[in-house]
C-alpha cells in the first residue's frame, strides 16, 4: 500500500526531481504538491512546479503557499537556481493548473498523509498553527546539516530562509526526519547518472539539463566537480527508509545568533541535555538512490 | 455609518468590557469575535468570550483562533485574571455557542474591516501571513508601551506572550495603532466608575464585579490604587479617534534580547533612523473613554 | 573625614562639572582621575580632563585609560557634546599633565576608595577583571534609566557604549548604586543657575558657558528646555546620600538585543525572580543638589 | 634565532605537552607561561604548569592571569581533564614558584613577542585592551572548529567558555593563526606514540601516563579510539609553519546565539562578505608533529 505523500517544495533544480521522484514511484501515493517562496519568489516556484508537471504529465493539485518567510523578509537563492529558479530546459507549454485553495488547506485535505518539505518551512509551520500537529503522520524534511552549511558557515538554505517556521516545526512533536546536507552532499549527480538520464527521452533530458545548469552553479559558487541532489534524497527516505541511515537527536533551531541565524544544532554526543526531537540522516546508499531517481523519471516516460 | 470591525481577544476582564463597548457602541458594526490564548488557555478564553456576550445579549460569531504563540510556549495570565481568565462574577448559563470555522477564516469572511486586537498577536499574524494584508482596514491594537512594561521591566503581557506575531504585524504595512500601558495606565477605574456600573442593572453589575476583581490583582501584584482598562482603549479609538492622541513613529519589536523579550521599541525621538509603522497612542481624554464606556453598558441593558 | 573617591570620566560638559563637584566639596579626598573614551575619543577627554583641572587649579593625577570598549566599536557622543568633547568656552593654558600609568592602575594605587564612574565602564569592568573587586568600596555610577533611554528608546549612552563592561560591573557584588537617566532629568540646569555660575567669576563663566552650549544641543537633538547635569548627580549622592532616594532591584544589562542593546533592565516590581544586584536611585533632591554644585565651583574660584 | 613566545595556557594535559614543546624546541624562545582559567580554575591551572615545569626542570617566570571569563560565568571541563585539571600523574615536589605580576603585565614585559595562547582567550583579550595589540608580533591559538565543536555542537571549549574575550582577539588586527579542532582532531596519541614517549625515561613516562589518562576520557565522552593532542598544534606552527596549512578566511565569533555562543563561524566560500581576519588551519603534517613532540620531550630529558 502506497504512502500518502504531500510535497510541499520551491522548485528549484532539485524540488523538480523530488516531484518526478514522488510521482514515478509505486510507494508513493503523490497527493497534492504545495508550493512556497524560496529558492525564487512564490510565484516564480509555482510556475516551475507546473512546468515539471506538464512535462512529465502528473496532474496531481498544485497549490499556492506562503509568499514569505513568517517574520523575516525573503532571501531567494538567485545565484543557485537562476532567474526563473529553474533554469536551463526550455520547457513546453503549461498543461496543468494551480487550485484555488491555499497550500496549507490543501494540505489538511490530503491528511492524514506524510508531508515532505523541501523548501522553506513556511507552509509547515502555517499548517501546525492552523490545524495542530495531530492529521499529520510524520515530516520528512530536506534542510540543515550535522556539519556546516551552504548559505552561511553554519546555514543550510531552506533553514536560513525562515529560521522561525523551522523552530515551530522541530517543536511540535511531529515525528521527524531531517535529511542535511551531510547526506545530501554525497548525492552528487555524475556524468553517468546525467547519461543514463539523458538516455530516457525528453522528459529524461529535461533532467538532464536541469542538472547541467545545478552542475554550473555548483561549480562556480561552491567548486563542486558535480552538484548534489539534495530534495529527492527526502522522498527516497519514504519510499525505502532503509536508503538513510538516521539517528535519532535533539535539532536546537539557531533564531537569534549574529552569525548563525538558521543553524540546526544536531546534538550527536548528547552535549546539551535535551530529548532527542527529530531522526537526522547520517548515511545514504547513493548507488540505490539514484537507481530509484532514473527508475521514476523512466517510469514517467 | 458604522465602522465595521472583528475584535480578536482573549477574555480577560478588560477584554470583557472591550466587547461590551464594541457592542454597544452605534459608531461601532461589531462583526466577530476570534479568541486567542494569552491571558489563559484558548479553551478558557474562548469561554469567557461566550459568557460575557450570553449575559449582554450579544449574538455575533465567535470564532476559536490560535491555542498557542508562534514560536514560544504559552505564558498566561493567571495572576492578574485568575484561574477562569475571568475570575469574580458568577455567569449564568451560556445562550451563545461558537462557530467551527477557525478565527483566520471568520476574520477573512467578515473583511474588509478594522481589526482591533486585544490579546497576542497570533491569529493577526496568522491572517496576515494565511490572507495577506490587502483586505484590512486597519489594526489597532492594545499592546506595548512607550516606557516601561507589565509582565518584565520593558515588555507588556500581550507583546510579551508572542513578540514574533508582533514583529510581523508591525511589518505588515497595515495601518496601524498601538495602544499602550502608557496610556491605557491613565484609564483607572475609580470607584465612582465602578458606582456608575453597578447602578445599570445586572449586566452592569457584572461589570462592577469584573472591576472590583481586577481591581485586587493590580493592588497586590503592581500596588495599584484601581486597576486600568487597558482594551476597551482600543475600541474606543475606533469609536472616537480624537479621544486618543497619537503621533507616528517606528516601533521596533524586541525578539532577540535576554532581558528585553517582547519590549516595543518606540522610537519617539528618531534615533534609530528608520521609517515610521505605527500611529503610537500618546495621550488619553480618559473621562470621555468612560463616558464612552458607561454608555455602551447602559445601551446593552 | 571625607570619602576617598577615584572619578573616572569622559568629559563631556556635564563630567567637567561633576570633576569640579568633586575637587570642591570637602566631603570628598579625589585622589584621581581617570579617563575613558565615550563621549569622545580618549584624547579628547584626557585632554579636556586637562582642561578642566587646569582652569579650576586642581591638581590631582589623571590617568587615561581605554580607548575603545571591550567588545564593540566606539560611538561618540558629538552631536551632543560637539567636535572636542566639551565645546563652548576657550580654555586657557593647560597647567596639569598625564601620568604615564593606565587608569586601572591608578585607580588600584588609590584603593580603597568609592570609585564614581560617569563615562562608558570599560575601565571599570577592567579594572574589575583585572584587579578583582575585593578593594572597591563602592561604585557609583551615572548610566542607565529606570524608563526611556536617550541614545536609543531603552538604552543611555553610557551602558549603550559599553554594555559588555556594564554587564561585567553589575555582576561583580560589588555595592552599586546607578544614577539613572529617571532621576538626572529633573536636575535641568535653568537660566537661574547658569546666572548663578556665572556671578562666581572666571571658572563660573566657564561653567556658564559649558551649560550654555550642552543646552543648545539638548535643545535641538531632544527638544529639552534645560539641559540635564547627569553626571554630578553620582558625585552629589557620594557627598550626601540623602540627596538620591534609592530602591534596591536587580538590574539587567542587555547586551544581545535586535533594539535594546545596552539597556538597563530594572526590576522594580520583582518580576524576574532576580537577586537585587543594585542601588537605583528614584528620587533627588533638585534644589539642595544644585546648592551643593554652586558652592563647589565657588570654593575652587 | 627562534622564535619569542609568551604561552598562555590553562593545563590541561594537552597544554602540559604544549609547554614541554615550547620548552624543548630549539626554535623557541619561551620567554614566559602565562595562566588562565578554563580547563580548571585559575588555582589550578597555575598549579599544573607548576608541575610540568617542575618535573621538566623549565625554569621560565610562570604569571596568573584571569580567574574568569570577562562577561561569562567560569565553565570548566572536568569531564575532560579531571578534578585536578591535570590527571593522571603523581607528580614530584614544586621547583619552581609563581610571579607576582599578572599575567598581562608579564606578557607585556617580554613584548615583542609572538602570543601561543592555548587556553580561553581572556587574558589576551585583556592584554589586548590594556596595552594595545602594537606590541604582538603574532597570536597562534588553539580554538575553534571550522566543523563542529566538541562542548556544543558548534562550539570548541576554549572559545565558549569566554566568547567574548574571542571577540575581541579576532577584532583586534593582530595577524592570527587559529588552530581548530578540524585540525587538531587529526593530531591522535596512539599506543605507538604513548611506547615512543614512554622510552623517553621519568618524564616522558610523565608524558605517558597524561596521555593515559586524556585517552580515557576521550573514549568515554566522545568516543575517540584515542585522545587529540590539540594545544601542542599551535606551539608547533610557531616552530615550523609549513607543518600546518592554512587559509584566509573570515572568523566570526558568536557571542549571542541560543544554541550556538561560542561557535567560530568560520567562512570558507566568502559567503558573509567579510574581510579575512585569520590564517584558519586545514591541514597538519601528523607525523612531522609527533617527531617534534618527541623530540622536544627527549631534548628535556
Amino acid at each position: 500500500m502506497p504512502t500518502p505523500v504531500v510535497l510541499d517544495c520551491d522548485p528549484g533544480h532539485d524540488d523538480a526531481i523530488a516531484i518526478l521522484l514522488a510521482a514515478g514511484s509505486p510507494e508513493i501515493d503523490l497527493r497534492a504538491i504545495t508550493t512556497v517562496a524560496a529558492n525564487q519568489t512564490l510565484d516564480k516556484v509555482t510556475a516551475n512546479a507546473q512546468r515539471i508537471c506538464s512535462a512529465a504529465g502528473i496532474s496531481v493539485p498544485i497549490a499556492r503557499g506562503c509568499a514569505q518567510p513568517l517574520v523575516r523578509p525573503l532571501y531567494v537563492a538567485e545565484d543557485i537556481h537562476g532567474e526563473s529558479g529553474m533554469d536551463g530546459p526550455a520547457f513546453g507549454p503549461l498543461t496543468v493548473g494551480v487550485t484555488e485553495e491555499h497550500a496549507i488547506d490543501v494540505m489538511h485535505a490530503h491528511m492524514p498523509a506524510t508531508l515532505v518539505a523541501t523548501g522553506a518551512l513556511t507552509n509547515v509551520a502555517m499548517y501546525l498553527r492552523r490545524y495542530g500537529p495531530a492529521a499529520v503522520r510524520e515530516i520528512v524534511l530536506m534542510g540543515g546539516s550535522t556539519e556546516r552549511g551552504n548559505t552561511t558557515p553554519y546555514a543550510e538554505f531552506n533553514i536560513y530562509v525562515d529560521p522561525e517556521a523551522a523552530a515551530i516545526v522541530f517543536g511540535s512533536g511531529v515525528p521527524i526526519t531531517m535529511i542535511g546536507l551531510n547526506v545530501t552532499h554525497r548525492a552528487l549527480v555524475t556524468p553517468e547518472i546525467v547519461a543514463q538520464l539523458n538516455a530516457l527521452g525528453p522528459l529524461g533530458r529535461t533532467c538532464g539539463e536541469l542538472m547541467t545548469f545545478f552542475a554550473a552553479t555548483y561549480r562556480d559558487v561552491f567548486g563542486f566537480a558535480a552538484p548534489p541532489l539534495h530534495d529527492p534524497v527526502a522522498v527516497a527516505r519514504v519510499i525505502d527508509p532503509t536508503l538513510v541511515t538516521c539517528v535519532e537527536a535533539f535539532v536546537g533551531i539557531e533564531t537569534t545568533g549574529t552569525f548563525t541565524r538558521g543553524a540546526t544544532v544536531v546534538d550527536l554526543h548528547g552535549r546539551l541535555g535535551r530529548e532527542p526531537n527529530a531522526q537526522v540522516a547520517v548515511g545514504l546508499d547513493v548507488d540505490r538512490f539514484f537507481d530509484l531517481v532514473v527508475a521514476a523519471v523512466a517510469q514517467l516516460t
